[in-house]
């Protein structure tokens, strides 16, 4: 199924999917943070999600749609999508093909061999990542587990909101970050779908702001040269993800990665639990609106931890 | 009251105390790290605590025994004490003279200040501490809130283990720090009124391994010179803390602050959290331990998450 999501049922069906397979991810809050953002904060604790990111959400439930006799998949990846595909495989009985540029951190390597995965290296550049894919497909018959430009994706990704909304369900508005746009556009019809018009924002990194420049002219921006430490969110916004975000966003919101760190050390200190740099992002942008939010019920999707510890910026 | 605990009574008496002031601590549990270590550890997560240590435990209880015209209060301390003591005036409406050397990390010194407590900067050696103090208890009439050698302390300390068997009942073991040695007698007390039978052991760093020096003497080492990177447990063990332990502990096991260090490093990459590196030293323990325990039940306290983030050491 790749259709548009245009009810409530694909999205309730991943959430009865992925019920028994992902146990759900504990809500914290602190009254120290609150006083300083002077709202009420809600942060979901993807960081804490089987893989270490919410990528572990649509990896399984895509891989749960496929038939049996799917027994090879593949993608490519250097980050958390890799990791949640070689799981998701080994889950199912699966062989995992990753796809990985070779200057990828050893330790992400490390963490996709763990999960099972075979990982296979190239040059560091897309036409390298889709061509050493192609070649593996053709060789292999392997199905490709789309990153977030698939309805099914979309639909995995949605229960992390959905989630939320179980636990807290009086949110004035959630907030998430956007790269490729799989978490924002599930998201966006959780929200449609499971709440009584909470408004949804997003934040992103100034340098890689597709996104923000794509919903200020109306038209998706399909290349940029990102530069920024939120490595998570160096991707270009996805066809289906911008179909969606371009209705129902609230807002795009652009941050500094010096904010982004600030926000992250934030987090570090007062919450005790490690957040990889892209996760702060949208903790970053509502400090830049919190005024608008003042005395209101905030709730943020914290999507990873997957850090290099020798890397941390401060 | 500061008579030796002979009975279940104080330990409950606490527990039902702090019971509707502390909201339960997670335990939290990696299928990654159960693989690694060989056992099935569940991790009781006080880096999540109020003021982020364990220590907020026995200072709010024994804060709650001081009698209503007691409005000033004072201790010394170069870490978390100090903000526990601090934090539980603020909640009883007590004023808080926290004596800190004046080496103390900043971000420590602002971390009381928070609370609302006053910081009285010594020189940093235990003479000027307790000499500063006592000018400080004539001048006020404060009453002085002992860190770990006091009854009411060791009871305060012992609703960590309790909370832990009450969510946990069937652990084979359970893991502490030592350091003054208020949460080791505490935890040691709750195995004996709580469990049936579980062992209590403590990891201790090798460069103040006075506990373990005086458990294996039969007499308690009153001073040493402390050479350890976990600056919670550079404190001598009190005589009380010595009375339960040297009756009752299974067996104490020092650990080089380079173990410390790596299983701090396993803590954030596979449980996403922050902890401090005194935290870390039962795991540390643990691994060296870990065929021993093969397949079993094994609990670790995890103590605080107060760690100066750009003094991180990986």
């Amino acid at each position: 199924m790749n259709e548009p999501i245009q009810s409530i049922r694909p999205l309730q069906k991943a959430r009865a999917t992925l019920r028994p397979l992902l146990p759900p991810t504990p809500v914290l809050e602190s009254q120290g943070l609150n006083a300083l953002l002077g709202c009420q904060v809600f942060f979901k604790c993807e960081n804490f999600q089987k893989t270490g990111s919410f990528k572990a959400r649509g990896a399984r439930f895509f891989m749960a749609q496929l038939p049996p006799r799917v027994n090879t998949v593949t993608t490519h990846s250097s980050g958390n999508h890799g990791q949640a595909v070689a799981w998701a495989a080994r889950e199912t009985g699966r062989r995992a093909l990753i796809v990985m540029p070779e200057n990828a951190p050893a330790v992400k390597m490390a963490a996709v061999k763990d999960y099972g995965g075979e990982v296979h290296q190239c040059a560091p550049n897309q036409a390298a990542r889709e061509s050493l894919m192609a070649q593996l497909r053709d060789q292999t018959g392997a199905t490709f587990i789309p990153p977030y430009d698939h309805w099914d994706t979309i639909a995995g990704q949605s229960t992390c909101a959905q989630e939320l909304l179980e636990e807290v369900p009086d949110l004035d508005c959630l907030w998430t970050p956007v790269g490729g746009g799989g978490l924002l556009a599930g998201t966006l019809l959780a929200a449609k779908y499971f709440s009584g018009g909470m408004a949804v924002y997003a934040g992103e990194p100034e340098g890689a702001d597709d996104a923000y420049r794509s919903i200020r002219s109306g038209v998706r921006v399909s290349e940029q040269t990102p530069d920024t430490l939120a490595d998570g969110l160096r991707t270009t916004l996805g066809k289906r993800n911008f179909e969606v975000i371009k209705q129902r966003v609230a807002d795009i919101i652009p941050v500094s990665d010096a904010d982004t760190v600030a926000a992250m050390r934030l987090v570090y200190e007062r919450l005790k639990i490690v957040i990889e740099p892209s996760c702060a992002v949208p903790l970053a942008a509502l400090r830049l609106a919190r005024e608008r939010w003042a005395g209101k019920r905030v709730g943020i999707l914290l999507t990873g931890g997957n850090v290099d510890l020798s890397q941390l910026p401060f």
